[in-house]
């Protein structure tokens, strides 16, 4: 039995979208290519078979098995197995940093929203969730294979490689509404893990800032939070 | 076994914080609340006791099952029975307007962001997400029981109803940006299915706007661009 395994160096992008997305984005970390017996011998499969060998990826289509284990729905006809990779921070760009996320979907969803508004990286301070395990690969839409991203032991490390470079803490406990600043580039954006936010000591580093809100609900969900965050920090 | 049936005129109020927002905010509405076992007689224990007594709420401390069937954790203490409300529509309020939202996480989670910005009606285009689906109320983090909502059949029925305002259709084909639009009250912002987006028939209502984004992705996940639509048309 094929499962997801955050010890094993591999994973997989479930679904023809996705593994299309890890072909063309990340296609040197491809190693296999599972079809589905299922599969016809149209269009789809002839863009995947380029792909799968323009990046030397070996075609598997007798292991039905694996899609069953690694896929509870019967509609899905390719699996790209690939090689768990890590990316180089960028110390010119904007970043998206995440203080110990915890839920799957949410870092996924952020993935996707980062990646649509041009964010260059996002750092994300252990521990947090893992970002390969195909919830969150299914949630990023593929933006996992696009936005460069690293895990760092803690805020401070990643400071020491991100260079200068102004920093918005994203709290509840800061009084500096977002919509106020001056909002200054490169930047780094910061949030806190879904229940406990960013602790204060974060009031010290760059520009605590807070998203206006009513007194209705305790706080926003992380991945708005942080699509309001960068869409707010647009030219 | 007791399950939730979006036939029935009954859902549930699932922990301890869920309950406690439904006996606050639409007590009138909760029938009963079921007391796990487990439960200490402690302050929690208290505050849920004196809302259910103002409430005259049927108090039931030995139907243990009820919560291993609504419920696989073993943690809950609380449940809330309620008879499923609806509200009237507030037509000098600003709106989110929600066409065949088909995700139950993304429904919660936008009356959660629009309880949080003071949007005061909430709209449904039927075919919809059950909006009392557990689920979905859990995603709310109680906040379905303070936004005001209500189902149409059509948003032609919902636009008959709602007086006089101005709408923002949220669309891809649309090619004026979110940012560059005069933002006018009331407003009601409109927001396609996850997978379909908006017809192109909306492209004659009101003023259509689209959120900028790079070509790096397909879209934002639906409860984070109705997050940023919202944030962006804050006073």
């Amino acid at each position: 039995m094929e499962k997801y395994d955050k010890k094993n160096p591999t994973s997989y992008a479930i679904g023809t979208t996705l593994a299309i997305e890890a072909l063309l984005r990340k296609g040197e970390y491809v190693k296999k290519l599972y079809v589905s017996v299922k599969q016809n011998r149209d269009e789809t499969y002839q863009k995947l078979m380029s792909l799968a060998k323009l990046n030397n990826v070996s075609v598997i289509e007798n292991n039905q098995k694996i899609f069953s284990s690694l896929s509870g729905k019967d509609n899905v006809m390719f699996i790209a197995e690939f090689t768990k990779f890590s990316s180089s921070i960028d110390i010119k760009g904007n970043h998206v940093v995440l203080v110990n996320p915890s839920n799957m979907g949410n870092l996924g969803t952020i993935m996707r929203s980062s990646a649509a508004f041009g964010i260059s990286f996002l750092a994300i301070i252990s521990p947090g969730a893992d970002a390969f395990d195909p919830k969150v690969i299914r949630s990023s839409m593929g933006a996992i294979f696009s936005l460069p991203f690293a895990y760092f032991p803690s805020f401070e490390e990643y400071a020491k490689q991100a260079g200068e470079r102004h920093y918005y803490p994203f709290m509840l406990q800061s009084s500096t509404d977002l919509r106020s600043i001056k909002k200054e580039k490169p930047y780094s954006l910061v949030f806190g893990n879904e229940a406990t936010g960013l602790d204060d000591s974060y009031l010290k580093i760059g520009t605590p800032v807070k998203i206006p809100q009513s007194s209705m609900v305790d706080s926003l969900n992380l991945d708005n939070a942080v699509s309001i965050g960068i869409y707010s920090f647009l030219d």
